[in-house]
C-alpha cells in the first residue's frame, strides 16, 4: 500500500487545496479506509464559504466532509468485526463512551464527540481514513458506495422522526425537500405516515418529493404555506386532521419555516427543529405552542441510527440514490463545493468520487 | 324504509338462525346502518361452535359479527358529523367515555364496554343495525365495503404494533398467518420494520405473507421455528440482530407460539401477545424471559385505531383486500361459519354479504 | 333546600356583585353540590382587572371561579357514584368524551370543553353548582375544604412535572413561586426530584419553596438567575449536572423567566412552559435550545390528575394547607380578588368561604 | 503502600479461605480502590452454598462481593475525574461501551460485560481492588462506607421503578421485603407511589416496610396475599383503584409471588419481575395477564442508578442505613456469607468491613 495520499483541506474561505498527506495508520480498534465517495453537505458549504458555523471557527487548514463510504484495506490490533475487502459507511462522530451521555442512549450529546470536520477535527475528504471500527457499517450487496455515503444524512432524517414519535396513520408535515428534507420524509413514510404534506419554494424539489411519497406539496412561493395547509387538512373532513398535522418536521433553518412549523402542528402535536435559522434569536409565538400543549423537540445530529438506515435503505425502502443528482472528482473537490452552493436550484446531492 | 329486517342470531351450539326483527330506530347520537358486510371473526365461530368463549358464555339468542361496515340511511337526533348516504366502518365496542381507562387513552379497558357479538350484546349480522355516530367512520371513496369490514381486524393489528413499539428499521417476527397475522404482519412493515419474519405451519399463508411483505418466512410443521428464526439472525452477521428479533408479536393463540415468541425476542426487546392460548395457565420460561429484560405486553381489542387504519387502507399502504378469499350471503350464515371454521386450509377472511 | 342563591357576578372590569339566582336544578348524571371553598386564581384576576385573557374576553355577566370544593346535597338521576353529604372536589372542566383527544388521554385539549369561569361559562363562586358526577371527586376524612379548592392548582403542578418526565434522582429547577409554581415543586419532589432549585424575586415566596422542599432558592431581584444556577451545578462538582438541569418548569409567566427556562435546561433536558407570557410573540434563543436537543412542552391544563392529586394530599404527601394565607367570605369577593391581585407580597392563595 | 494484601476466596461449596494476594496495580483508566465495606448479596450466598446460579457456575477459585465502597488510595494513568482520597461506590459491572446495547442506553445487556464476583471475574471481598474510574462515584459527605456499599441494590431498586413507570399517585405493591424490596418500596416512593403495599411473610420486615413508608403491609403466611390486598383497594371505594394496583414489583423470587405480582396489578398496569424463580419453567395464568392487556417487565440489573441513587441517598430521601443489621470482619467472611444464609430472621443487609 501506499504511504503517501491526497486530502482537500479547507485553507481559509474559498480556498480548498488538494495537498498530499501521509497514509494515516490505523491505530488499535480502528481500521484503515480507502475512501470512495464523501457527500458534500450545506455544514462543508458553510466553513467553505463563511469559514464557520456559528461558535465553530475553522482556525488551522481542515480536511472537510463527514458524509463517506469506503473499502475497509487494513486493520488496526484488536479488530475483530470488520476484515479486509468490507465495503462500510463511516459515522463520522464518535464519542467518550463513558459519559452520562454515552450511556444513557444519547451519545449525540456527548461533550467530548470527535467529528469529522468539525473545527479542529479532519474529515472523510481524503483518500484513506483511519476511523474506529465501532463506526464502520457493513453495507449490503445491495448497496452502493453512493447509498453507503448517503448513510449519514438519512441518519439526521431517521432521528428527526424518532424524535417526533411518528406513528402509523399520522398526518405530517415537513418543511424544506433539500437532501434532508427529502430523507426525513422517507424516514417519516417509513414510520407509518398516512398523509404526508411536504413545504418547499422550489417545483423541481416539491416534484422529487412527490415521487418519494408525498401525498401532498405545498408550493411556498406565495409565502402562504400554513394557510394551503389549513385549506389541505380541512378538506379531510375530519375534525381531528382539521386541527393540524400531528407531526410537524422542519429542515428548511428560516425563521419564517421554523414559525410556519410551530403553526401547523394540531394541539398535543410535535414540532421537531432539525434545521437552524442562521440568527440565534428568533421571534416566535411561543405562546400558541404551549396554548397547543405541543412539543417542540430540538434536533442534533443523531444517536444509533446507521443500523436502521442501512436496514432501510439495503431493503429498498428507502431511496437514497435518486438523491445524488451530480458528481465530481477529488481534483475538482472546490468545484464541488462551489457547485452546491451556487446551484441549489438543481443539485440536490452533490458527491465527490475518490475512486 | 321497512319496518322489518333479517338477523342471524345464535342459539346454541352451531345453531344459528335467521329470524325477521324489527329494524332499529336510532336513539340520539345514534344513525341507523344498513349494512352490507360482515367479516367472519374466530370469536364468532369459537361462540358458534362452544357457546362460549371462557367465561362469556352466549345464554340468550345473540346476533353473531362484529366486523362491519354499510350505509347511513338514518339519523338519530344530535347527529351533526355524519349524513345519510355516508359509507362507514363500525368500530364495535364503545365505552363509558368517564372511567379512568377512557380519560386516560385506553378505553379498550373499560369495565362498561358494550362490544357486539360479545353476551349479552347483539352483533352486526343484521340487515340494519342502531348505532352511535361516534364510533362509525366515514370510508374515503378508494374503500369497498370489504375494505370496511377490515377495519375490526386491521385495528387489532396496529395496536399490536403501538403495543410493541415497532420503530424504522427493526427486526420483527410474528406468529401466525392468519387474518389478524397478516394484519399485523403489514401493521408492523407500515412501522418501519425492515425485516420481518412470517411464521405459519400453512404453506399457502406463508405464501400470502411474503406477497404483503413478510421479507422472510418460516414453515414450522417441523416444530423448529425458534432454530430456524435463529440461523436466519445469524446469517444477517450483525452480533446485535443475532440474538433474537427486536419484536416479536404472537397471533396464533397456541402454547407452543406463546413461548417461541418469547424465546426468540432479543434482550430488552418486546413480545406482544395478541393470540391466546385456549387453556389459562400456560407453563412459560419466564426466568430467561425476565432475565433477558424483555417486556411481555399483553392485548385486549384497541383503541383508536379505526382512524389509522382507514387512512392506512384507504391510501394504499396496507392491503387488507386479498385477504378476503370468500363470501356468502345472509341467507348462507350458518355456512359460512361452518367454513370459516373447517377450510382453515384455504380460507383467510370469510365474508358475508348483506347487500 | 332553598330555591334561592347568592353567587359573585362579574359585570365588567373591577365590578363583581352578588347577585340572586335559583339554586340549580341537578340534570342526569349531575349532582347539587353546596359549594364550601373557591380559590383565586390569577385567571379570576386577569378577568376582575382586565375584562378578558388573550380571546377569552368576558362579555355578559359571569360567575367566577374555578377551583372549588363543596359537599354533595342532591343528585341528579343516573348517579351511582356519589351520595348526599359527599364532600368533594369539583374538576372544573368537562368534555366531549368522544372527540380523538378525549379519547387518546388528554382531554384537556378537548375543543368543545366547557370550563368553569372561562367565557361565556359560568364558574363555582356561587353557593351551589350543579357538576356532572364524574367530574366531583370524593374527599378523604383527613382533606379540609381548603383541601379540596386546592385540587385544582395541584393539577396544574403535578401535570407540569408530567409533561416534564420528572425521575427519581433529578436535578429540578422552578421559575416562579407563587401557588403554581409552589404546588409544581411540591410535585416535582414527589416525582423524585433530588436537587430542586426554587426561582422568584419574594424572598417570602422562596422562604416557602425551601420549608416545602427545595433544596436551593435563587433569589432573582438582581437579574442573574442562570448565573447563579450554573455556580450553584458546578458546585456540585458533577460534569453532567454542571451542563445544566434536567428538568425545569416555568409557572411565572414572564419573557425573562421563559428564557431562562430554556437557558438552564441541560442538553437532552426538558423545559415546560406553564406559564405564559402576556405577549404572544416572544423572542426566544431557539438555536441554542435546539440545538441542545431539549423538549420543550408546552402545558394547557391538566388530564386525569385529580386522583393523584387526592392521593398525595391525603396522604399528606404534598402540602397544600400552607398555601391558603387568607380568607375572605362570599360578601367580600370584590375585595378578595383585588387584594389577590394588590398584595401578591404576602398573599398566596386567597380563598373565599361560602359556608 | 503495601504490595500484599488479603481476599476471601471462594474455592467451592461453602469454602472460603482468606488468602494473600499481591495488590493489583491500576491501569489506564482504572483507580486502586482500598475497600472499606462489601455487602453479602443473595448471589454471593448462592455462589458460596450452591457453587452456582443457573448457568454461572464457579470453576476457578472467585473473590465474592460486588456491593462495595472505598478509598481512592492510587490513580492509573489518564485518570482526570477523581483523585486520592476521593471516597468512593463502586459500580460493579462495566461493559464494552460500543454494542447496540451499551450504545442504547441499556448497557446493562451488554453481552460482554465485566461483573464483579460473577464467575469468572473476582469481586470486591479484598483489602484492594483496582477498578475503571468511570465506574466509581464520589460519596458526598452526609454518606458513610456502609451507605456506599448500599448503592448497588439501591440501583436496582430504582431499576425496578424505572421498569415500571411508577409515577406520583400511583397505588403500588411490592413483594418481598428483604433488602431488595425495602430498597425497591422506598425508590417506588420516592417517584411518587401514594399508596404503598408491601408484602412478606416475616412479621420484622413487615414491619421495617412500615417505618421506610409502606401505607400497608400483607402478612402473606396465610398465603392470602391477593385476597387480602384485594380487600385492601375495595376499601378505597375507588373503582379504579378496586381492579387492581398501578404497578406490582416482584423482589421475592418464588413462583407464587411472580404468580400474584401478575394477579393484583390492574388492567393496564405493569408488573415488574426483579426476583427470579430457582426453576426456569413457570406454570402462569397468562391469558388473564394478556387480557388485562398487562404488561410484564423483566428486569437484570439496572443502567444508569449510581447517580441517582447517590443523590437520593445523599440528600436523605431514601434511607439505606437503617437495613445494615449486621457486621463481619474480613477474617470473618465465612461467618457473614453463613449468617446471611441461616438467619434470613433477623438479618436484613450483613456488611463485612475491611478497614
Amino acid at each position: 500500500m501506499q504511504d503517501r495520499m491526497m486530502a482537500a483541506v479547507l485553507y481559509g474561505v474559498g480556498d480548498v487545496r488538494l495537498e498530499q498527506r501521509p497514509v494515516p495508520v490505523p491505530g488499535a480498534g480502528e481500521v484503515l479506509v480507502r475512501v470512495h465517495r464523501v457527500g458534500v453537505c450545506g455544514s462543508d458549504v458553510h466553513y467553505f464559504r463563511d469559514g464557520r458555523i456559528g461558535h465553530y471557527v475553522v482556525q488551522a487548514p481542515m480536511v472537510l466532509g463527514h458524509e463517506s463510504a469506503g473499502e475497509v484495506v487494513a486493520l488496526g490490533s484488536d479488530v475483530t468485526t470488520l476484515k479486509i475487502g468490507d465495503r462500510v459507511a463511516l459515522e463520522p462522530g464518535y464519542t467518550c463512551g463513558t459519559c452520562r451521555y454515552c450511556k444513557s442512549g444519547r451519545y449525540n450529546l456527548c461533550p467530548d464527540v470527535v467529528f469529522m470536520a468539525t473545527p479542529p477535527v479532519d474529515g472523510a475528504l481524503a483518500q484513506y481514513v483511519a476511523w474506529p471500527a465501532t463506526h464502520c457499517f457493513p453495507l449490503p450487496e445491495s448497496m452502493t458506495m453512493d447509498d453507503g455515503a448517503m448513510m449519514e444524512p438519512l441518519a439526521v432524517g431517521l432521528w428527526a422522526v424518532e424524535r417526533g414519535r411518528v406513528r402509523p396513520g399520522d398526518v405530517v408535515a415537513v418543511f424544506g425537500c433539500g437532501p434532508i428534507g427529502l430523507l426525513t420524509l422517507q424516514a417519516a413514510r417509513t414510520a407509518g405516515a398516512a398523509r404526508l404534506i411536504a413545504v418547499d419554494i422550489a417545483p423541481a424539489r416539491l416534484a422529487h418529493a412527490r415521487r418519494l411519497g408525498a401525498t401532498d406539496v405545498v408550493d411556498d412561493r406565495s409565502g402562504d404555506a400554513t394557510e394551503q395547509i389549513r385549506q389541505l387538512l380541512a378538506g379531510s373532513g375530519d375534525a381531528w386532521s382539521s386541527m393540524g398535522v400531528d407531526v410537524a418536521l422542519e429542515t428548511a433553518g428560516s425563521v419564517r419555516t421554523t414559525r410556519n412549523t410551530l403553526q401547523v402542528t394540531r394541539p398535543g402535536g410535535v414540532a421537531v427543529l432539525t434545521g437552524l435559522p442562521a440568527q440565534p434569536m428568533v421571534e416566535l409565538d411561543i405562546v400558541s405552542a404551549a396554548s397547543k400543549e405541543i412539543d417542540i423537540r430540538g434536533q442534533f445530529r443523531y444517536a444509533n441510527r446507521y443500523p436502521p438506515a442501512i436496514a432501510l435503505a439495503g431493503s429498498g425502502r428507502i431511496d437514497v440514490r435518486s438523491l445524488v443528482t451530480h458528481h465530481f472528482d477529488l481534483m475538482h473537490a472546490q468545484e464541488a463545493l462551489e457547485f452546491a452552493d451556487a446551484r441549489k436550484d438543481v443539485a440536490i446531492k452533490v458527491m465527490i468520487d475518490l475512486v
